[in-house]
């Protein structure tokens, strides 16, 4: 740590003293006021500070061999930071708590390089953290970051267009590779490895006048019902719509999970200027795959439906799939994904 | 979730969102603003924010059968408020993720209970949090807070007095038993399963006019050298000072981790007034055990000096432990705890 040692308070003596040291010589700059019992945190004038927890755990999230210590790292922190996203905020601070069995020593540099890479593309510094023993390796990412203007998911407003950012269904098409025993490649690996957490897009999409936002991480399909319970509303998502990825059916890329793309509410009068925006400025296209409809709505007249109750007794909480024909295409489906994966 | 919905987002369905629904049940008004991206927080006008992670793993802090499940909640509760109490600040906001064994999730509400116990006696919220499934039960807890005075570690002064509360060597004591394979019971056993965040008490001495302070979450041994490394002084104990618990030697007590207690560095003049004081409003009883030397001070003259040598090159990160007889007392002595348990 000498490069950097003005950062952080010097520490005394210890196994777990010498790998925080380790660490914070990988990170060098990116990692600030490490050592007392709690991180200073700065409350920038005239923004909301938001914060978040977010875990990824050794055989529920991945297993071993699926992706490199490095990726694990940087996905670990990526899925975090896209929660701070999805509410239109920038990161500041991030505290990482790692569980590490003796057998994942040695690989904690490399996870602490692509926790590294991704810190430093959020412009966010690495605050504090904790180590500790266990079975099972695990990284728990909290962030803690600030927007000028906080976007709900509960502000969906009947007559909204739907907005997507990316193309769907890579990483539920790795997890299927990889439970079925084949390797994952390419296209789809990387959508599971390496995710984008779409920070600046969102921050866009906030100034702009978005109504709600959220991630994805449970998959469009559960996703969007989570936004329209929230909002009490109804959404309508028109399935030809929606943007696969190479080889994806519709029906997968609904259910893909650990997916780090926003969904959008905004009013229709800012849609074509994000439309056009997104994709040059922030490198990521965005899709329009919807409306959002009032609560009481049944079906859309003429199209087929396919209506996934909300186990919530409140008004709103469903999201009707339209475009579907005879129901064909969504046989297949199966609702979102859960974190509990067994 | 009924009595309180108004305090959050309603959520889709799905496993995970059942379990959250049930913990929120269990919480009542004790969580609020739960199921959006994240959680947003208040920055108290003129007071410093701060923020910590602290991570509670089965088989590595903890073994089936030990302590309670509503112990388990509130013991890693109360272990990461004592983070904050540690800088001298009041809690505010609690982030809790949850990686939950099949096995596990009958015992989750008894988990709740106890987190909630601690979080409100703390007059804290629980503000977000995370589920995901895993082999061994862990709870990962981000404290966020706020102080007037921030007392870093790194503040102790020569001449300062050292100040610790409470009666240490119980949570050693209760390992040793059951590591052993017997019960451990009474005092000891409670020391463990129930401590006690000292934050009233963290924000008077940051009031009165402390210099320094951390929990000896290590050890008493161990975070007096981080104390003294932090501050580029050294740190003198005496270990004829030391508040032992009932039965504990004073090696033991040195050792001992798991406390959640404070040490303190503070300028002499304001050490009557706390040592009068503070039993009285915050329930703790505080000893003084040693004084702050300045770093260049080999061995304290006339006694008999214990060194444990700090590994950083700069100045300081001594402890001196003085009042031992022929080093007798501490030839069993070892240094602190690591939270690498094997």
């Amino acid at each position: 740590v000498t490069a950097h040692s003005a950062l952080h308070q010097a520490m005394g003596p210890g196994h777990e003293f010498d790998t925080i040291r380790a660490l914070l010589g990988r990170w060098g700059p990116l990692a600030s006021g490490i050592g007392d019992d709690a991180a200073t945190l700065h409350a920038p004038a005239g923004r909301t500070l938001v914060a978040s927890t977010d875990a990824f755990v050794e055989n529920a999230h991945f297993r071993e061999g699926w992706i490199t210590p490095e990726e694990i790292g940087a996905r670990a922190t990526a899925a975090a930071l896209s929660d701070l996203a999805a509410m239109g905020a920038r990161a500041d601070a991030i505290l990482i708590a790692f569980v590490v069995p003796d057998e994942w020593r040695e690989r904690l540099p490399a996870v602490a390089d692509g926790i590294g890479r991704v810190v430093s593309s959020a412009h966010a510094r690495i605050a504090g953290g904790n180590i500790s023993g266990g079975s099972a390796f695990s990284i728990t990412t909290t962030v803690i970051g600030s927007a000028t203007r906080v976007v709900p998911r509960s502000g969906a407003r009947p007559g909204d267009v739907l907005l997507v950012t990316g193309e769907l269904g890579g990483p539920g098409r790795a997890l299927c590779d990889w439970e079925r025993g084949d390797a994952a490649t390419g296209w789809a690996r990387e959508r599971f490895a390496s995710p984008v957490p779409r920070l600046d897009a969102g921050e866009a999409f906030a100034a702009a006048g978005a109504h709600a936002m959220l991630d994805i991480s449970d998959g469009l399909a559960a996703d969007a019902r989570h936004m329209a319970a929230a909002s009490r509303v109804d959404l309508q998502i028109d399935v030809r719509r929606v943007p696969c990825g190479p080889g994806v059916t519709v029906a997968d890329a609904l259910a893909s999970g650990e997916e780090y793309e926003l969904l959008v509410a905004c009013p229709p009068h800012i849609v074509a200027s994000l439309l056009a925006s997104t994709p040059e400025r922030y490198g990521v296209q965005v899709t329009v795959v919807g409306e959002v409809v009032q609560a009481s709505a049944a079906t859309d007249s003429g199209a087929a439906a396919s209506t996934v109750e909300n186990r919530d007794s409140r008004p709103g909480g469903r999201v009707l799939l339209i475009g579907t024909e005879g129901g064909s295409p969504l046989a297949e489906f199966t609702p979102g994904h859960d974190h509990f994966l067994t």
